[in-house]
């Protein structure tokens, strides 16, 4: 029978073996004594199993509260867990429980992350994953492999109306962008109901797409209770757009799962909240873990921070997040990384240098708005930050070559 | 306009007012340069603002990494903002991803965990909450308010036959159980498929219900993607079984709340994974605000560990949580407080003495499976100790009057 495996780094005030029994034990039989009916065959086919136990190191502090060394000592090591797959069966949620619940809460750890995730074949006979995924958001765009999409979001956040929104869409789709989407707190606000923003937004993008043969993808925000959602993603359909954002978190997978099995829209997923999951190195679930569950949920673009960004995230840690992305899933299972926070092209060189790749949707905000020529002018200065990147130019080359990209430099640079 | 306001408990590198800033600035506008289109007004009427900001403290290292103090100094504080209820209107994933979204992330802070969060009035125009709550969940099993309802979990948690379930549902309802529920491990398993269990399971209750008039509330886990969840729930119904339980975070709030709004069933709501979003006292959220943002949805049931858990929570915090549940919130909005982990009936007369209320599912695993006497035993022993709770009784006092609580001070009092 095929089994799951999970990678969990843990910390423990207990010997390192005997602490990953207790998680084995208490997410697949859990109780505190011995009770009738858990006869040995039972507990072969259904117990998880513990694979391997790696010692990383002695630690005189932990990492997080709540248990007590008596020694004063904390072990850290990389723990390796599997379940029988008949456990849960095909069911996100249940695998989810089973994988993170209750042992965030055993007193037997005092750190413990979900690392990574090994998903059996068997699974690829039940989810599609991403119905469009990197080709298909290409397609969707026109956008050739030699470089990505550029993307932009609409700024302020929230309480432009939709007649300026979309005021503001025609100046970037006719700078030659291709992607644009909503904040993720905008939803549909007193000052921009969903239906009216859609209407407004995708007249620009399907009259220029008319002119021009060049779609725009617009990410509407459609993040909202199930049926709402169900509303926002005909309203979409109907007025011939080609994507939908979800804050995944805030949404639930039971809801996002629900919505990428229509397989109508591109869905644009966004993470905001994972700090909360990820931010302490020891609590919580690392970005390769978490990628696979949105896979197999069926999102096509998953946000992953970027280079120089603004928030806490680590390069190595971006450039992790972008690799996982890549790295085929069950054989597939393509989902575009989408590079944001602080990005304005001067990135570009670099995330090239790291990742070799330009399968990314490249996302800059203030980057493009305030560009010294206008957001025209920005998008302009972004494709030519990415020629430059993969002919493997310099920031400082690329403005000898590119005068919109040189104004970029001369304004965001010293933001870097 | 109403707002709603939010309490954080941060702690930053740089001065306290000025960080708060930043988190209501990235909360509803958030780029890192001026843009135009961000007039005055707009500004004015969707800003979120600090209503107020108290200093508590400053440390010397940081609570999380990924942000570094020149002076070496942390300060820390609890702040509270607010926000205009146009800037999402009624939809509750964007509500969440406005206080609880890119935050987590902001370099400004090293520590910040939502700690509450005030519902204006209007909400109870929108969200009709729980739909049986305490009472309907006393009516529903016939138990009086003098004593919380008794439950317990089929352990082992996954493995056992809808027969060897049903065989063990009929000693626990025979014993005069009031409420059994399924492990959160436990969804549709290759042993025990959902609907052969709930055909199982409700034929023991519906027969002894019809014997005896007492209808025993049976938490069948529907947790699963959402057609899956909605077929399970037909099933308990015409089944004409009374509950159902759902692991809300693995779910997600657009799925629970989808479920809720059937109100043909009470919701059980098992907060498995809560660890990771609260066992670090400087990140995540505090359960005073995650059990509004699920009583909105409409859970009737909420779980909140118990005095002396197996868990690393301590006796403060659980009690804490009970009297959050109990705090009427819009007028009403009851939710019913399941105290569970490690419990026999030992911890009664704490848990009594502490929150001086009954309205509580008072659960036990072990501590009922594993009686001397059986699990008829334990259940007895478990009413005879709220009964020794409420009369003002200690523990040591109890066993002089229950010989059944007397067997489980013996087997288990001294895992206490």
């Amino acid at each position: 029978m095929e089994r799951v495996t999970a990678t969990y780094y843990i910390e423990t005030p207990y010997e390192v073996t005997a602490a990953a029994e207790v998680l084995a034990g208490e997410q697949s039989s859990g109780t505190f004594v011995e009770v009738p009916n858990e006869t040995q065959e039972l507990k072969q086919r259904f117990a998880a199993r513990v694979e391997s136990t790696e010692f990383l190191e002695t630690v005189n502090t932990p990492a997080i509260p709540g248990a007590n060394s008596r020694s004063g000592q904390y072990h850290r090591a990389i723990v390796k867990v599997s379940w029988s797959i008949e456990n849960f069966g095909f069911n996100l949620p249940v695998l989810i429980s089973t994988l993170q619940g209750n042992l965030y809460e055993i007193t037997q750890f005092t750190g413990l992350k979900l690392m990574d995730v090994d998903i059996p074949d068997s699974f690829a006979n039940h989810y599609r994953g991403p119905k469009f995924g990197i080709e298909g958001c290409r397609s969707l765009t026109g956008v050739p492999s030699e470089r990505p999409l550029i993307g932009t979001i609409i700024k302020p956040s929230i309480g432009m109306s939709p007649e300026v929104t979309a005021e503001l869409v025609k100046t970037l789709v006719e700078a030659g962008i291709d992607f644009i989407k909503d904040d993720e707190l905008m939803g549909s606000s007193a000052n921009s109901p969903f239906d009216q923003r859609v209407d407004a937004i995708m007249k620009v993008i399907n009259d220029h797409a008319d002119k021009t043969g060049k779609k725009v993808m617009y990410a509407f925000n459609i993040s909202d209770e199930m049926d709402a959602m169900q509303a926002h993603y005909d309203k979409i359909v109907s007025a011939e757009g080609t994507c939908a954002m979800i804050s995944i978190n805030s949404v639930g997978m039971a809801g996002v799962k629900k919505i990428c099995d229509r397989g109508e829209l591109s869905i644009h997923a966004h993470r905001n909240g994972w700090g909360m999951m990820n931010r302490h190195p020891l609590l919580g679930i690392d970005f390769s873990a978490y990628q696979k569950f949105w896979r197999l949920a069926g999102v096509d673009q998953l946000h992953v921070n970027g280079i120089q960004n603004k928030f806490w995230e680590s390069d190595d840690s971006v450039v992790k997040s972008i690799q996982a992305c890549l790295q085929p899933m069950l054989g597939g299972y393509q989902v575009l990384p989408v590079v944001s926070s602080g990005q304005w092209g001067g990135q570009a060189p670099e995330t090239y240098r790291r990742t070799k790749t330009t399968d990314l949707l490249y996302m800059a905000g203030g980057g493009i708005m305030a560009h010294p020529s206008g957001p025209a002018g920005g998008v302009v200065a972004l494709q030519q930050a990415w020629l430059a990147a993969v002919d493997g130019h310099s920031v400082e080359e690329a403005t000898k070559i590119y005068s919109e990209f040189a104004q970029s430099v001369q304004k965001f640079g010293t933001k870097a």
